[in-house]
This record gives structure tokens, sequence and C-alpha cells, in this order.
């Protein structure tokens, strides 16, 4: 198909301004952004399941049910994620909200809020409600790194990533913006990813909220949901889509979505997933754990998870220890029929376990090497059985130790 | 009831005698163990559920079954875990095994065999042959501390505990030894206990094996099955009780065992637990996480544990930050129905949380003096339900990742 990765820059789609301003949230830097869509976008979202939702998520689940799929504007702050802060919170996720739709002459159900940052800490609201017109007044169509700046939290950069499509001879572009770099395990379900990721899918392509919405719960569940950096899951998860079908492509309705649309929401989304996971918090390897010959895809990706969540692994990994033992400990443990006499490992290409046993020192030498790159790719082999899965992991090192035992989050 | 626990020294209960020798299999102290009751005692256990079940386990459980609960001896080592390790693995567990029944002039059903090390690594079986006889010969009544520091690996020290009771005026001892500081996870179904734990109980009660397993099954659910290092799960984990009957207690008989008998087994395993994870790799603190509130107990359980095993919880603990917002949201995440709102959280005793929102600066200070101390309790109370329950945790410090980034496992 005619979808392709756009390599640098950042290209908004048609239709999309966006700005990031410095508004005191954080100690210091960009932490207030907004993208504005026109003419107002088809909107779909899914959101944290975790039963402590912060306000922005009650908010924009609420919005988005009101206007039944429509949005004018994302507001995102950094710094504080405005959760675990009762009515107040509430009070202050509206307000602020309401605010930015004055500024944009749009109306306050069109405004989708998104937070993350310190649980239990309020917004400043008064500053914000301040600010709103000084942030719609950045809207540019060039700014777009500074909303992907003004979203990070312990993230070392920001998160872009967008790929270029054809349907019927029109040209689209698809743009995804994403933050998250620890409390990182996505699992969304229909309506339901996990962890302090924000991810934003911006398109120019013709698409409804029904459309949009199917395509992100398949894309979410081979990507988002296929990176974990601690297992941990926030209370401010949210992964949002827009289509401001300003490239007048045939529309998507429904049920049924344009292929090469899907297809480019796909490519993106898992550059951003792997992208959170190699940015997780004191992270120094994204490995992609492949595992294989199990009864099932559904029991491979319960292995594959129970290796990539895995502290003893991923210690090992941190270490650039092949220590296979804790790669199939982990599996044994999984809850997934296998004979463990058949396993088959490698490590970046390197079989370091054949027929459940070690295969020496030399191949484990080698192993260690791989392991020494900033990405790699773990095979493990359970049988003849038809059943594969992917699963992005990343060490867990001093550094995530130190980030977390000090960062308020 | 007439159940005490022993505070200090080692009381070995009559019937039993133990060693503890240095067979090279460490690079230093040491690392081979032995238990031998006479007369003959009665055998339970229940062992990992991971697929990847060691030799060692693989050939105790068969010999439980030939011997229909009936076992001479235990033989444990460290050092090398003799795990994944083919047919050659299970050759060497049979071959010590059964030199050790030579030596005791024992059936070599009649002896178990645990492991506990390094995974992959065969046992150096032609020396442990060689030192049966010198191992049979160190038995004594009192060399239970040689036994409880021969099974020991990233251990800062052993685990020892131990409880005199009263049946019908006869009295009786529970003696019980642990090791296990990582791959710490232990939730022991009817057949499966989970962790590079290794507990042994030593009783001379008289009971037999189907009193022991009921009691064992019900014991480990309160007490090993609620302790947590890292979630992880060995393939080598076995929790064994034996019953000389040396005591000459009225006799407990399939599915009834004397209530005093397996309260001095639920007090021993107890301390057993907390010594586990207070002993946890580079952990600092044992934190006692209780929940209550919830619609059932088991509700509880989930919750405790998903706290309990949140690295961002861990590293918080270890950090000594009372960042309930973790708590909170490692709650929110655990599939269970609660109130946020409703919420309260308390730290040794300090309300940090009431109605789901933060109480300010000033109790988070004095809770951050409690998480100074080496131990301490947190209660997560989740609405009016009667559902409770407790999980020993430890938090997550760079000593672990040190530990584990550099230990074949």
């Amino acid at each position: 198909m005619s979808v392709r990765p756009v390599e640098g820059g950042v290209t908004a789609p048609q239709g999309f301004r966006a700005a990031g301003v410095a508004a005191g949230i954080k100690a210091k830097g960009l932490d207030l952004a907004l993208v504005a869509s026109e003419p107002r976008a088809s909107a779909a979202a899914v959101f944290t399941t975790n039963r402590a939702k912060a306000a922005p998520v009650l908010v924009s689940q609420r919005h988005l049910a009101e206007s039944g799929g429509q949005a004018a504007a994302l507001v995102v702050n950094s710094g504080c994620a405005n959760a675990c802060t009762g009515e107040a919170g509430l009070a202050g996720a509206r307000d602020t909200t309401a605010a930015v739709a004055r500024a944009l002459g749009a109306d306050p159900r069109d405004v989708l809020p998104a937070s993350t940052g310190v649980i239990g800490a309020l917004l400043p609201v008064a500053r914000l409600v301040e600010l709103a017109p000084a942030l719609v007044a950045e809207l540019g169509a060039d700014r777009a790194d500074r909303f992907a700046e003004a979203i990070l939290t312990t993230d070392r950069g920001p998160k872009v990533a967008h790929a270029k499509g054809e349907i019927g001879g029109r040209a689209f572009t698809v743009l995804g913006i994403a933050k998250g770099a620890g409390m990182i395990h996505p699992t969304v379900a229909p309506l339901a990813p996990h962890a302090t990721m924000l991810a934003f899918l911006f398109t120019d392509a013709v698409a409804d909220a029904a459309a949009l919405e199917g395509a992100l719960v398949r894309v979410a569940e081979e990507t988002y949901n296929r990176a974990s950096v601690d297992g941990d899951t926030s209370t401010n998860d949210a992964l949002i889509a827009l289509a401001s079908g300003r490239a007048e492509t045939k529309p998507s309705h429904g049920p049924n979505i344009a292929p090469q649309l899907e297809e480019a929401m796909g490519l993106v989304s898992e550059r951003l997933a792997r992208a959170m996971v190699a940015d997780g918090e004191g992270a120094e390897h994204l490995v992609e754990i492949m595992v294989r010959g199990t009864a099932s895809s559904a029991d491979a990706l319960v292995v594959a998870r129970t290796i990539a969540t895995s502290p003893l692994v991923k210690t090992a990994l941190y270490g650039q220890d092949p220590n296979w033992g804790r790669i199939l400990g982990a599996a044994g443990r999984a809850g997934v029929a296998f004979d463990p006499n058949r396993a088959r490992i490698a490590i970046g290409g390197v079989d370091i376990v054949g027929a459940g046993v070690g295969l020496g020192a030399e191949p484990e030498k080698r192993a260690r090497l791989v392991m020494a790159q900033p990405s790699y790719a773990i095979e493990v082999v359970l049988g003849e059985g038809p059943g594969h899965a992917r699963y992005f992991a990343c060490d867990l090192g001093i550094g995530y130790v130190r980030c977390n035992a000090s960062y308020r989050s």
C-alpha cells in the first residue's frame, strides 16, 4: 500500500495548529499545550481502566459522549496529573477547558483536556484561565514540536512520528505525538488503555468517530498494548485520535476504515510505542521479545508480557547478562502450557538455549555483545504451535530506581 | 491455645538431626545441607507451579508419590538450582539423592532433594556422591543452624523460627527453616507454591501426610502466599513439612489436624515469610500492606498484592516518600470495584488520604518519619465492605538492581 513513514521534521496534517507555552506548572520549561482543528475534527479515544480516573479523563469522556465524537481542540498540561483531587480537581479541569474554549470561540464540550504529572496536586486554575488567550494566540501550523515538548514529564525527549499515504489518489498524513517514560503498561481494551501514556494521532484524512475508534482499538492492541516500562498503570492514560477531514479523501464511515489510514495509524503508533519504551525511566535498552511456537497467539502474548515485565529479566537486561534461566523461569510461570525441554532462546540471532538447556559459554559471550546494543531482539520458541506475539520491553536499572525514589508521580 | 513462639536459639524437634558442609558448589561457605528423621517422618509438600520445574522438584514429587508421604531425609544444596538442565540434571539429582540414601541406610525414595542457586548449571555430582558419607557423619541434633546457613544464596542471613505447644498435655515443637531473598512471590495452590523459596517445617508432633498437607496449604495461603519480593517465581520453590511423631502427641489423621499443631505451623510460617521479605534483595523496609473495606477478602487480597508488587510503589518505599498517588493508582488498576472518593490511606497510623484526596503536607511529613523505620504498616481502606487482607512487601532499591544485574540466578 502507498503508506510510508516520514523521516525527520514534523508535518502537521492540514487543519491542525499547535502551541506550547510555559505556565509555571513545572519548575521550568513548556508545560501547557494546545492543538486546535479547523474544521472541528472527528474524535475517538480510549482511556485508562484505572478505577482512580483523573479529572481530565472523566471530563474528556463526558465531552466526547456529549459531542458525539467531535473535538475542536485538545488542551494538555504536564507537571500535574490532576488525579485523586476530588470535586476541586473536576472543577479545575472544567474551568481550564472552558477558558480555552472561550478563547477559541468553541463549545466547551468540543475541548478535550489531558494531564500528566504529580498525582494529588491541584492545577493552578486561575493562572491557566488567565493564560488561555495567550495560548490560543500562539497556535501555528509549524508548532507541533512545541506541543510535543510541553507534554513531557520524566521523558528524555519528545516522541513524534508521522506517515503519509494515499486513498484513491488523494494524499493524507497521520502525525502522532506521545509522552510517557514511567507508569507505562498500556492494555487498551475497547474502552480502556493504561499507563501515564498520552498519545495523540492527528490526521487530515476523512473518517468519522466510529471508524477512528475501531482503528484505534485494533492499532493499540498491536502497539501500545505490547509495550511496558514498569507494569504500572496510570490514572491518566489517554489515546486520542482526531481527523480534520481536510485532505478530502474518500470518507471512512462506521465499522469501515480505509485500510491505508489504519495502516498509517499503525505505523505511527508502533514508532511511538517503541519510543516510549526506549525512553523508559533510566532504560538503556529497547528489547523486542518475540515468542512463538505456543498453541495460540494469546498464549504467546501472555508469555511475552510475563518475560517483558519480570524484574529479574529486566535487571539482567540492565546487566547485559544473557541470563536465559530467568527468561525460561518467567515463561514457565506465565500459566501457559509448554514443554520446557523443547524451548529455544536466541538473543540477537545468537542461539543460547536449545532443547531446554544452555548451549554453553561461547554463544553466551556473543549474546553479551548483542546486549550491549541500545536495541535488540530476544526470540523465545516454545514448541511447534502456530501462536506468536511480540512485546516491547526495556531494562530496569539504577536510573529507574533513582528516578522513582525521588520523583513525585 | 497453648502455642507460643520460642525466642532465640534453635531447638531441633525430637527425632531430627541436621548437618551443613562446604561442598564447593558456591565459591565459599556451607552449601550442602541434610536433615534426617528417625523414625522415618510423615511428609507433605507443595512445589512451584512453574512449567520449568527444576530436576530436584520433579524428583521430590516422584519420591513423595512413591513413598506415599514418608521421608527419612532432606538433602538441600545452594549455589546451583539444577534447573533447565534436562536429562543430565535429573540424573544428577537422582544420583546425589541415592548416595545420601546409601550413606544413611535409607531407601532412595525416602530422601527428598531441593536445590537453589544458578539456573542452567549442573551439580558437581561426583563430588557430592563422594561427600555423602561425610555429610551423614556430620549429623547432629544441635546442627540445625548449619543446615540453615548452608541453604542460603543471596540471603543476608539464616531464617529460623520455632514454636512450642501442647496437645492433650504433651509438648511438641515446630521448627521452621527457610531461605529466599529474590525470585520471591509464593502463591501456593493446593499443589503449588512459587518463588526460589525453600521452606522446611519440622515437628515432633504425630501427624500423617494428609493432615500435614491440609495444614500446609492453609497456612501457606495466609503466610508465604502473602509475601512478595519481586513478583518473580522460581523453578525450584519447595515447602516441605516433616513430622517425626517422637513427641507422641494424640495423632492428627487425614483431613483433621490438631488445631494446636496447625497454629504452631502458622506462627512459624508467618515469621519465616516476614523474614524472607525483610531480607528481600537490597530491601531496607518490611512493609505490611493492610487493605479493607472491599466487597470480599478476595478483592482485598488482589488490591493488596497489586500495591505490594507495584514497581512505582516499591521505589517510593525505598525513597521513604509517602507517595499515596501511586498507592491509589495501583489499587485502581487491580480490577476491583471501589469508589476512589471514599479511599482512606494511613502510613504507620498517620492518615494521609481521606475521602480520596490528600490531607496535606503536615501528615505526609509525619508519615515520612514512619517510612524511615525498618518495618511499618500501610493501611488502605476502600469502602465499608467486610473484605480485608494483609500482604508483606518490601522496597525496590538500588541494592536490588545491583544484586540482580550481576548475580546469576
